[in-house]
């Protein structure tokens, strides 16, 4: 078998063989292909898609390429989520903890930011002394202890995929279906998982940016999931305006914090019952979403989640002390930039692009692959869209740790914003379940 | 300018700036582009093609990033031909001589045979002492002392073509019309030509199996040519059964001396004569297309076409022995292989590529870029199509160096040859010449 066939197939449409597929992944593991040859087989993927069934092969032998966790007894019980990224999405910090709190296991595994979105482990990283690289037996350990654990994602769990998707991240081969799809699925299948909710973000803030998309990725990983022996939900959710009240990291921490405690921001917290409510049901804890949603939403109220919180920080390695003050050990910018409303009337939009976009210049973000970001850089929204303001109220305050920001900063920021003189409907998060 | 950006824009159709396909020719040259990123670029101009104006800007930084002679007094009689590989195709041996006998200057730069393809460098390789290697100073002087010569590729010709070609050829993207025209034009316009004939075979025996095809990349060639600069007319010619009466390397060389001698085979004298004559008339030597041809052909038989080859072969660095004695000079292989009539009949078909097939498995030929060949290895065609044969006739004789051939090479070797009871029409070779 030669990679030049394998790579001519594909271009041409044609459906690649369990072997050639596994010719590809081996090849990509030990080294053996050549990189020009893997830049123009995944152009190829890119140009003439995969059927479902060269998908769930794919999918696979990537999980096979590493580690893969069999929990034994606890299978049915492991669950997870996975969001496609959107701007202040901080919803996996509480969900995994909420979720233990209500007996089922998280073993999450996940990512840093890129491009304008913000990424579960680097919001994770603001908090001093947590690690989040750990192995097959560290994710047993934290299970064991906390019913739950955020670990990035090791060389030990499905390495074709890591390989792979560095070469796509140079090579503009990244919003590929099939290879989403297999890059998803096949490190949620390492995971040993027997549920997944994925929330797959649609609008101007998210990478789908129209429904249709958002629609057929859902589909695939749907279908991709049942052949690899996972029951996966989608739900559709707009991303258009800024998730809940915090952006950044060391920034969502804080959120997050409020939520955990019984307070914060109902954006946040609706999501967050919508996903556990899901898994609940899936997982046959409870009858209903709703049911499941309300088992949430008492495990915020009623402190079980912050507890498992606290002891998911401790199997990662946050001392007590910074556990029991972490706002305190939490650094936000030092200087503040305010947008305050010129007129009495509604919060109308706040641009999520944008704002994130400027944050991520900021430092919030990165715009490559294994660049450093500055966790104290964020935005707390004081007006959510909606909000009745008057005229010289608050509406967004970004912490920042320049000593002045440029006119054309400033000016971006005021256009993220728009207040209306007349009120505003705010249409619900969720577009649709799909299953 | 980012690399991934160039990608996505081809990725989606869009037409490259100049600055664009600048940033590609410039980071190939120094090889600041990885090499996946190579590889899905080159997919990606597969898939999606460019405009005549992208393909012309691409070959023209193509042969900037290099040596480009200027010839400055002698410019309009610089002339060359470019086949796109046949079975027996050996004109080029014969036709720079032929031109330059007519006052042409014929700076040819050739390449080696891949896959079934034989290669003019191969064939003058077979020649003992025939130096293939040169640079702008060698071809200078090879015109001034022969007004021929036919080089290898160096380095200092078009260098981004070779880089990208290497990769092209791993990566199942050499048949995309625009990467070939603007590899073939590149070269050609670094070599100064004013003038240049193609001769694209069309049929089983060749890369574009279709006419359709072939004219596409006829126009495309002719388009670019003219945009750098070149005069291109397109000969398409039928690539069915082997050209000739020789087939292999050395044994080429054994047909073309044949034919600067006054003898040999009609099917080769013609295609010389038919491109001779086109390039006389575009440089204005001659009237006509058929006042070239018979100028082309009385060349071989006044022996001043014998003349330039002499010379030509001297500055390549064979000695006068071995050009007065050429014949002696060329191995053959030392086993024959002979296929006979099986009835009385007429020759209805040699089946050239698989043929070329076999002999290239034989060792006359390469699967990849770099690999030796056996210069002794060929076939004598004893009964062209066409021609009365009598039961037991000798059809074809295979030279080779094994001790003993397999069943399944002569299995192969028998299905090549087709005698019909009945007389058998020879179609033309020439289907259409476009300009």
């Amino acid at each position: 078998m030669l990679m030049p066939d394998i790579i001519a197939n594909k271009r041409d449409g044609k459906e690649l063989s369990e072997d050639e597929l596994a010719f590809v992944v081996d090849g990509v593991c030990d080294g053996s292909i050549r990189a020009e040859q893997l830049g123009a087989w995944l152009m190829a993927v890119y140009n003439n898609s995969m059927s479902m069934e060269e998908r769930i092969i794919l999918t696979k032998l990537m999980r096979d390429s590493g580690e893969v966790i069999d929990w034994q007894g606890l299978s049915p019980l492991i669950v997870d989520k996975h969001s496609t990224g959107g701007v202040g999405d901080k919803m996996s910090l509480v969900l995994a903890p909420a979720l233990a709190a209500c007996g089922l296991k998280v073993p999450m595994i996940a990512g840093r930011g890129l491009a304008h979105t913000g990424g579960t482990i680097d919001k994770l990283e603001s908090i001093p002394g947590y690690t989040t690289s750990g192995n097959e037996r560290d994710i047993r350990r934290s299970i064991g202890f906390a019913g739950c654990c955020i670990y990035s994602q090791s060389t030990n769990i499905a390495p074709a995929d890591s390989i792979l998707y560095a070469i796509r991240d140079v090579t503009a081969t990244v919003p590929s279906i099939p290879l989403i799809t297999a890059s998803i699925i096949s490190k949620k299948s390492a995971e040993g998982l027997s549920c997944l909710v994925l929330d797959i973000k649609v609008g101007s803030a998210a990478f789908m940016k129209n429904l249709e998309e958002a629609r057929t990725l859902a589909k695939s990983m749907i279908e991709v999931g049942v052949g690899v022996g996972i029951e996966v939900r989608a739900l559709l959710t707009r991303m258009e305006k800024p998730i809940g009240s915090h952006i950044g990291n060391a920034h969502e921490v804080l959120e997050i914090l409020d939520i955990l405690e019984g307070s914060g921001s109902w954006d946040t917290i609706s999501l967050i019952a919508m996903q556990g409510g899901h898994l609940l049901q899936m997982a046959g804890l409870v009858d209903t979403v709703e049911a499941g949603q309300i088992k949430i939403l008492s495990t915020l109220s009623d402190g079980s989640a912050k507890h498992h919180w606290d002891l998911m920080c401790e199997t990662h390695g946050v001392t007590i002390d910074v556990i029991n003050q972490m706002r305190d050990y939490l650094e936000t910018g030092a200087n503040e930039f305010s947008l305050r409303s010129n007129i009495d009337g509604w919060v109308e939009d706040i641009d999520a692009m944008e704002l994130a976009k400027v944050l991520s210049e900021l430092g919030a973000g990165r715009s490559e692959i294994g660049q450093e970001i500055d966790h104290s850089v964020g935005a707390i929204i004081h007006a959510v869209v909606g909000t009745q303001v008057s005229e010289g109220d608050l509406v967004l305050a970004v912490e920042h740790q320049n000593d002045e920001l440029s006119e054309e900063i400033m000016t971006r920021l005021e256009s993220c914003i728009m207040v209306s003189s007349s009120p505003v409907s705010v249409p619900d998060r969720l577009i649709e379940v799909i299953e």
